[in-house]
């Protein structure tokens, strides 16, 4: 993840949570020289991403806090389990709180769903990946969140590799010719999938050359005929209908990648909390 | 919600799609020319938020993208239901989709999620309403769709109301110092809320004048005492456990609002889908 | 005030006075190695606020500018009183000057024009407030130097408080009609105030068991006999004709508070000068 | 003016006074669908200034607004006076209203303060000028409120001229020395003005071959006596102690230019108001 | 390339033109009313890049400025011939002439450097390929002006493909274990490029499965050699002293593609001026 | 140069960079507890530019990368001369490294060519100066680049001096009202630069008062002619088919200023490169 992007992301949030006026019940009520140690803590187990936006919501609103991290990006944590230690300014911690626990719960969450089909793959050869169904403003950090989820990531935009879908095949006049259009558009270091929604469709692709094929939304039984027609050809990838229930069956066709979208747009937030010692 | 928020929200959300090289894979395969009709559709049921952000997705695209709505902000949904009729330039139609959806689905899940809650305690004078526990640069947006599903608004962020909660009580020296320090800082349209967790709590608040307490995860049986003591004179909000399970219990023990952060943080996307005609 | 604001204004603050050429004077006259001690001084009487605000411009242009607060913001301050006292390179002090005094100058005039309001109602119950009449840009600023001056704030914008005024009356059929439709609005945590313009209004609004009570121009016979009406009830503010000559025969009417928008948008700045030692 | 310009800045005025949550009272109580006229009215007499920036807000919150100019910037209106006529969406005209006269109120103070220093010289050659204390964010248009009142601009800020002031002057050993250090960094379109206090401080300017002279916080006799010694050689400029009573004696000496801050700093609002038809 | 990106990069363009005080020669020399018509026309020949810019420009500075497109981008252009032809408001034609001459200039230099090679290579099957080595803030423009004359785009960034160098390959120890790295980080749509400065490495990258071959600074006849090994299993691009001397030699080595920094970072401009008709 | 502003373009040029994913080789191959030091050498000779640019690249990605100057701006360097050491963990050098050589390499290669005009000049008085055809989002670092290759600067931009050419002339009805209709719009510290084609335009100029010159693309023969009629009056400023063959016969004639777009618009990079010790 390129780490620049953190700071505005953090600021983004505080303006959100704080406005113009600030936090105007702190204010109010605990003095300016206290100080106080808190822990934010787990309230159920999952994975733990998200740790440099926390911290970074505390150092923004006030350097002199200080974060010791006990269970970084990727580590497992059980309920009561403790993330991270924070000492400073009562103001601060009290004011960077929430805007640092909607971070660290909304990515936890992302790598904890991510975690649990990659944990329900286990042994195959399938590896569990995203897709650009991300939260508007955050799919870089859910990308990485997915990542220490134990998954992998697809393409992160538009921009970074073709897919040809079943529009772009309507509208360009078929599978090959599709194909023949994007490889003469494509720079040599541009990787081009295409998406089939049956077994014609594969062997179309295969013969145009295809690198990586999605499998769109094909039962069970047609992609282990595509396993086997494909022959180790192309990195083929399975979309459509991944669930916790349909996941393993999925991996055991012998897909290389089954990609979803829920671990990032329906990931419920991890249950994290902070605590003042 | 203020609606000069829209465009840097998605414009944003487009920048995470399109990167430096745009949708690479429609510019290969789409001739400039291509025009196309297409329409947004549920594919399950539920609440639509977030129409605006989607039109502006295309509009920004390219202005010759024309949207009409059929489904707009606040309507239920069955699957198959068109929300969206889309016309114009395939390219711009399909280089928006992605950024479209990824808000319409967000805002519609946490609409659907708010109408469930709503639903079940239908029937009693309980107002479901949301928290701070929302995505991170998406609150404005989010505190909307919650109103779409029939909730409403607690306060947006730390600066337009007071909230008292247990450690400002323990910094300021209990419930009425609280009291009297916030009420001395607080303009005088400032509206002051009170966290307890107990009915003796309930007792000190509402001795000090107070106009909203929460009660902190109270049992069932303790909401009940606390609407009796409370007798109509603060606004009482239930917070903590909230669940489908549990919500209309603690709706039929009187309380007047409750509370609840899964709405934001942790609801599904409403499952739509783009398809050209 | 939220303190994460300072640093975006002095930046823009900064980017008007050296555009792209910097403070080509000093970079011509004074070397880069030339250290000076230089203090800002009061050339007037009044009340300090934007110390903030100044620290940060002369860190911003020279994080090796060293800046000691001798009279911190609500601090009193007689003509030749050192406000602050600044060490480090020339050329940065020089450059960061008028950034730092334009702020200081304008901020400690309004909280110096609240004070002489808030002393002219000492003894009384009366509240002096600001409105919304604030320089563009600058509104966090301004409310944080009202209360600097003793005065309180009135809501920061249109987001926080509902404010029902005669268009809304108008539009909405009456005042009975406009607080319903505005309670049917509000979250549990937003105060409404209404405005009206004499007897009647105040008595229809009460009667919807208004909250608080914008009393518009009227003469201070008819405030009298609105304290009077109100008996305790409504928060009760007087605005328009708020002037240092009128402002204490308004305050011994009895209302609760007063506003004043000359406070913020015509307050004069208050004269402070840096001086090199 | 750079035009371009005014749309941030109406934008972050617009952002400081709708927040996320927008006009919260206008939502509800006014119907999307009402439609209003509206007329923005001097209530007071003055020098108009602003009118893209009110323009602007009412356009930014609703395209369909329309705004017909009656006054234009640099146009004088007494009481009662139509500056602006509005057509458009009821909302969005209460929505914007504040906005818009916070910029005009604040620029037609600034033109105003203006005029009545130009005014007060009428008849001599001084130009009445405005400096670099300026109101944080609102140079450029302050800048151009100044030209509307009938006065000239001195330098934007410290990169398009040079001003050598006590402290160059002292750092760099004497006038004579600056003035050599400031030709040589200087571009052959830069001018370079020079602060002197006294005569003879003056006459080195002026062998140095000073093109502009600053003539600061002279008396009046002694800047009569400037006047003579420099014979028409150096622009000169008289600072310091200019207020309505000084500047017409001021001018009488026969300076080219009178430089002051308070027509920036100090003026006044001038008083409009919104009145809806 | 994303067309959102342009307004932004006009707007700071003229930003950086306009300052605050605007075009201040042309608001005191011409009328606000004055109309003309102009042309963009070469004075050299070459290639076209940067249109889309170059209109941003002048409708940005007054939407209602006409541009009409005779050579749009990737068209040639001789020494006479007219690229665009440009009518409406005379003030906004000059004030936006240079930003737009600016962005064409520097595009059509790059486009034409590129068109070049292009063409020296002409009936070998090598592809000219750009660099990071862009001008900072321009890369996605640079880049889109590389595809006008005829190159093909190597990686966008750090972040679109991996390009393993000879640090990463020491720090890993060695190509076969740098390879194992990359692979087992990379996404399935990500590409690998490994470089090599000799046969050895060449060997060793094809038998740990490279893909994509970079030949550092090779020789010509090692080059050969390069080819003869590879035996069309990998692509191999060859890198490092490129010039429009030896790139025919390069290209008729049989690598397949050619990367040149000097085409985005040392094109001279091509020269483009602005008549007014 | 305003320092201010290197920090938001280097942000620009690492965002372009870095995108969302980062330096994913870097991150695959290199473990984040790696430590490199690093030079950056010369590999050719010309004069160093945008050091601080550099600098602030590596301190953006990892502020505990030290970076030690031995050459800084305006110093000239020959083939292998060390101009940066670079010490800190490697991943961070690897991936400020390119964002670092395209600022320094640009900028340094401006210098150079700026350079060598200043050195074909060298024993007459004229000053080598820029224009404002320069790089868009570049022009106050290519400004600041000129003067360390031993040039001055021209205006800035359209705001900071007058510039009267020949399409302001002819829509003023002439060279005397072009100069009365900018003096009367000019304030004091404005300077004032009128275009000439010809010896009878540089008398109605200089009768008409101008103070600067420009002389375009007229003959050397000419330009002589125009010293001596000129008499020192003005300065003249020499414009046009200014390349190292003309520059030396140019400066020659007498003229104060020549100046050059080429040094901005189309100088050749300064080859750069970082290589690890």
């Amino acid at each position: 993840m390129n780490p620049l992007l953190i700071e505005d992301a953090v600021r983004r949030a505080l303006a959100e949570d704080l406005g113009d006026a600030g936090d105007i019940t702190t204010l109010a009520c605990i003095p300016a020289s206290a100080l106080s140690s808190a822990v934010i803590a787990a309230r159920a187990s999952g994975v733990i991403a998200g740790v440099e936006l926390a911290r970074a919501a505390f150092r923004l609103v006030d350097p002199r806090v200080e974060v010791a991290v006990e269970k970084d990006d990727g580590a497992r944590v059980q309920r009561g389990d403790i993330a991270l230690r924070i000492e400073g300014p009562s103001r601060a911690i009290l004011t960077a709180e929430r805007a640092a626990l909607n971070f660290l719960g909304h990515l936890s969450g992302v790598a904890t769903a991510t975690a649990t089909l990659v944990e329900a793959v286990k042994g195959t050869k399938a590896k569990i990946v995203c897709t650009r169904k991300t939260t508007p403003g955050l799919r870089a950090f859910e990308k990485h969140a997915v990542r220490c989820g134990g998954g992998a990531n697809h393409r992160f935009g538009l921009y970074d590799a073709m897919m040809i879908k079943d529009n772009h095949i309507v509208a360009a006049g078929g599978i090959t010719r599709a194909m023949t259009a994007a490889r003469a558009a494509a720079g040599h270091l541009v990787k081009i999938e295409i998406e089939v929604d049956g077994l014609d469709g594969l062997k179309e692709a295969l013969a145009a050359g295809a690198e990586v094929v999605l499998l769109d939304n094909m039962p069970v039984e047609d992609m282990k005929k595509a396993v086997a027609l494909n022959a180790g050809r192309a990195v083929l990838e399975a979309s459509g209908n991944v669930t916790l229930q349909t996941v393993r069956a999925i991996a055991e066709t012998g897909v290389d990648v089954i990609s979803s979208g829920a671990i990032t747009h329906s990931a419920p937030a991890l249950d994290l909390g902070l605590d003042f010692l």
